[in-house]
């Protein structure tokens, strides 16, 4: 059993882990200072947790809080390729956490080590993807009050279940706060996007011509990261509002079948299929570069451009030259899959710890005295403690702000309540 | 009577009044394209309405749209000091709208015109401050079937009837769309803030430290664009998640008791009293300028200021000297009401665009088969007419941008309702 | 006589323009700097100076600084529309120094004005515009040691005096100063024509396509400020180094005749003339804006805008349209003179202040012990002065900076010598 | 001979290396474009070059540009570490060009090797560092008419060698060029600090208050991408008239006393030692983090850190924490070598374009008529020859810029040259 394996394993291994987690959490100090709360107050005393997760430094960071907290924890991996062998070692030997997770494990032991994460019979479930909630779905399975998932797939996953009625106890979708969209998407990911672009490729931003397909959090930020680095910046986008926004924020809005011949870079952050889709490879420049921020790897459509072409070649790790028919070069980034994870390192520590700390305080609320979360649905973190997050977070920075007055407050209440 | 008086006015006023409501038409496309729809589909044919509003090329614009569109209008001023005769002149001797209006006139003069306005008997009643609906709030004076309100104070005040039951007619809050806020608020009062200044004092930006008082979408229009003017912005902020946001965005968040030292200019955007207030007054650099942005002169204690100061002096048209008791100098502009309005021309045509042809497309949307409107309560525009508004806008613009094909559309509800 | 007349004139008035002489003074502190020590040491005790001068706010301070160093002075204007009566009445009533000039007067008057200001017999001669020099340039006329000019116009009628050797004493040349070009026109013209345009048309920036011809000094300033406004900017240029350091800079660069289709706004920057030509005209789209940042109005041909249109109208002050041929109308601003000024109030005080110190500190210069002075030729203000501004200017803005230990000295000198 | 071995190197490690030479010559345009020219023209035809070079694509397509211009050459690395094995199998396979270099050679067969280098008898010497000139400064050694150099450190030693009249031969400096400092400096070395900083440390830009040391060209760069980034900037600085730009650019302008402890992260650009010292060390924040953009690696004083500090431990690549006394933590980046250098990839080929460019052109002027070096001095590269190769740059990029019309520049000169 895993476990065990990483009981056994060499102690530098847990030591280099260590040393990343300790690095990681400096950098989230609003998880920090949650985690020094419950480290007195113990809310998760006698509370059973198991968690599939991308076992990673700040994984880890969300994990330890639990842990001081009182809770009872137990982690499988959520991808074989997104664990980091030397933060189970770590969490196993320094946190005594149990850790059925191993980097590259195959399929079989993947569900055999979830089955074993389940096996704790947990109250909460910490989710990231929703096989676990899937697994667990077999209503013989669980006694599980509440559940949490973090990404937009798991969530898309679950609103079918709700749909027809599967899930199996009420879930938060964290995933769907404003605060998580508004900044891990544009702050986050908007400089994650840059990074994997220029780790993969080393190009100078300034004076090129950038793409950015779609004006959401994501395209917003990347599009305002693009701008900083010295790039000019052309946006398509389908929805008008947002359309709109691209323009007066002084971006040039163009249809893709326009921009598609201008780009020296494309940058496509839609949540949809095809944005560069197979009509569009022969219309590109020369030595064009193709990169994709969203969700999925379909925004381009890297499966046609491998058929069409004549040669390929990897010039440099996550960089791909592909000669098109009509004899021009082409470069595809990390075939096509999110740029900023698989080029670069994804959203840094500093900003994910919101998104921690918020799903640590939303576990806590959840399993005290909440009457709210009665249905076998999806639920939002509750605004206040938004507000609260974002507090704790300020506090932790070091940042004083500003609070009302009573005579201020008196004054909005006039005036919200009407005279 | 007023109207009389214009068909009378010397033609010379009603061309200068023309030539400006032209030049505004131009800059105004989207109003423009409803316009050219309207004239021919006549959607308020037989409708009667009576608007009180600020007399400006403006709404003269939108005036004549819904008057082109078939609607019988009287119009009255919606503030003595905000019409212009000119504007009065054009609409009556070029359009034939009956105006009840004259610049500065009289409390007595402005409610008796009132009255003419809607002895016309309207269907549809269109306000600015909600002076003309309070009017008719009194049942027996109204036949109308549904009011318009676009801003922040006559939405407040509309509420308050709300509540109490005494709303005569079902009422959109215009004030209230999403559209007006992120569009208005941000790039027009944005820009106009800082014309405002310029304008009052011919002071240089870039180096200046300024500080911006509240992080909402007036703050941040006004933070963005004082940093593209080359000063250092410091912000401060009550609500949490907004105070975040502008620590993201790269500004220096403080308290306003740090921030007071700092300031070389202060600009107020909260929508609250006492802002800088009295006890801040000897805390600021010798030299400060103070400018509010919010809808209300309390933002900063001016009146407070008025009686600690020492002596007192205009420099220029909107720039006031006083002197402290410990000596110092500092300048407050516009007598701390709205500067982008008292010491610029409030925001720019191009984007009250938009809002107003928001206002004319749902005054239509209203009167035709809605059967959403039953209640005496506040509605907002329905969401699928604002992506229509963007559209016309888009279009008016001269700007494409891109639609889904029928395998996106696919994809994207298959995502949405789960798999 | 002038200087009589503003005797008699009413002290309002010159108490209005001491009023505005102290608010300016406020703004330029490293002037102020520097007169707080001339007032002590008293530099130009026994010099005589005539000074033909814009007569504002701005050029009170210099010569109110000249004046308490000791200084006996005789003033002119230096162009009979921007001399301001306050500003004159209150340098003679509360400074009693002798000023000859009235706004408005005639070029007879002018010309007398400026006899009676070099009756004086100056050593020294402050000119802008190179009026007085060319005057003086008689040489039984003058027994002035040195002259000082600091427009780029007065610098060009010198150069081409001193070819031909009809100079008639050494002149500084205090417009080319790096310091001038680098901080006059890059923040002080780069937002006074934004401000210009914006008082002559309240359009709203955000979202346009503004062309800015010219990327020099003043070419940078008005594209960074632009696009700190919201604007998408185009640059045309002549020069292949500057061409490309817009190009990095994020700006789209295209010759004009491809622009020129494209741009909502233009603003000429080059120096040269026929930057928008008559050919050009026809295919500006309708709508068009058109101002010019240069020195003289020749950068858009309006002469010839003037003949080919059908129709001229004046809409606003500053704002003429013009109706062509092809039934587009374009808008001219300030009939294609300066915009910044015309429309706006030209540079600000702040940033003058700079230009200002300099000329104040380079006449102390000269006609201390200054041996470099020998020939009639123009001269540049010396590189330590201008340092020496510099760190005056940053301590009367109250910011201090690095110095270099001994040992960093040692360090550098190694280095620059070779080891 | 290293030359014969990598004739006999796997041909997969010089199919590698052409990949790799490709893709970069791809991204250098201009000076692609000039080798087009050479091809035909070859004016390098009979003259015999050896170059010391870092041997990187960058270098490989400037020899290949030369090589196909009919040089004969013969090459040697500059700095054994920098040495890519690929790009030399390379060069000697596929261009048939002798190499005499080996990544990690030791000290005596790397001046073997250059010894090797020059044994061709040289006309044109080709240096990066100055070891080759220094060798062949002994004047029994060299044949050589003209030397180039393009270091800050290897111009350095030669001024040390022209004062002291042992320059063998004239040598261009091209690292003085405008146009290297103007653009490499600024958006190369910009971009590549920050990509450096985020690969060795994967924090968020966004929020953080980062404190550059110097604002030349380097420094300017640096600041203008952190603030692109979303970071708020602090800039020290010893150059008041440098400080003064930084103060109008909106950057916040302190001695580095106060800004010690307000960073979060610190980039020293000066040039100078020492810039964060021993003393400076306790005053940093807790999880500061110090990174170094200039030459040397005296500027942040990282052996003292080595010395007081309690613990030290390397936690990423690039990434050392030390413990200070005082119990906080500090992260020195790269050892506080030039970061974007050490922990990225250095300026992208993009703009090394131009300075390689130059250096190719400027060798064609240098052995063909010129009649100019005369000297055993340092001369700089022509002003004509600097536009040409902003020309090619624009033409290679794909982009039109304006040319001034025979009436445009009649008009130029009469105003040049006085009337």
């Amino acid at each position: 059993m895993s476990h065990n394996r990483w009981e056994k394993a060499d102690p530098k291994l847990a030591q280099q882990g260590q040393a990343l987690i300790r690095w990681t959490e400096r950098r989230m100090p609003a998880l920090a200072s949650y985690k020094r709360q419950v480290e007195r107050s113990k809310p998760f005393q006698g509370i059973k947790m198991s968690a599939s997760l991308h076992l990673t430094p700040e994984t880890a960071a969300v994990v330890r809080c639990l842990h001081v907290g009182g809770a009872q924890l137990r982690l499988c991996g959520s991808n074989p390729l997104s664990t980091r062998n030397a933060i189970c070692a770590s969490l196993v030997q320094h946190d005594g956490i149990p850790v059925f997770a191993e980097y590259g494990e195959d399929r079989k032991t993947y569900y055999a080590h979830l089955e074993a994460a389940v096996a704790l019979k947990p109250d909460v479930v910490i989710d990231d993807g929703a096989d676990m909630i899937a697994f667990l779905a077999r209503p013989a399975r669980t006694t599980a009050r509440v559940g949490f998932e973090q990404t937009t797939t798991g969530v898309q996953r679950l609103r079918g279940m709700a749909n027809t009625g599967s899930l199996p106890f009420p879930v938060i979708a964290l995933n769907d706060a404003p605060l998580k969209q508004e900044f891990d998407n544009y702050y986050g990911t908007g400089q994650n996007t840059i990074d994997g672009i220029l780790r993969a490729t080393n190009i100078l931003l300034a004076g090129k011509t950038v793409v950015v397909a779609g004006y959401g959090w994501v395209g917003r930020g990347i599009a305002a990261r693009m701008r900083g680095s010295g790039a000019r910046v052309i946006v398509t986008e389908v929805n008008p509002v947002r359309a709109l926004h691209a323009y007066y924020d002084g971006f040039q809005l163009l249809p893709m079948s326009q921009a598609i011949a201008s780009g020296d870079v494309f940058v496509t952050a839609t949540g949809c299929r095809d944005v560069i889709a197979q009509s569009d490879f022969a219309q590109l420049k020369d030595g064009a570069i193709l990169a994709n921020s969203g969700h999925f790897d379909v925004e381009i459509a890297a499966t046609n451009l491998d058929t069409i072409s004549t040669a390929k070649a990897e010039i440099r790790p996550n960089l791909v030259e592909y000669r098109l028919p009509n004899g021009k070069r082409v470069y595809l980034l990390a075939q096509g899959r999110l740029v900023g994870q698989s080029a670069a390192e994804a959203s840094p520590a500093d900003i994910m710890d919101m998104t921690f700390a918020l799903m640590a305080m939303t576990v806590e609320w959840a399993i005290r005295d909440n009457s709210v979360l009665m249905d076998r649905q999806l639920y939002l973190p509750p605004a206040d403690l938004i507000q609260r997050v974002a507090s704790i977070k300020l506090e932790a920075l070091g940042l004083q702000h500003d609070t009302l007055t009573a005579a201020q407050e008196a004054y909005i209440a006039a005036w919200a309540s009407g005279t």
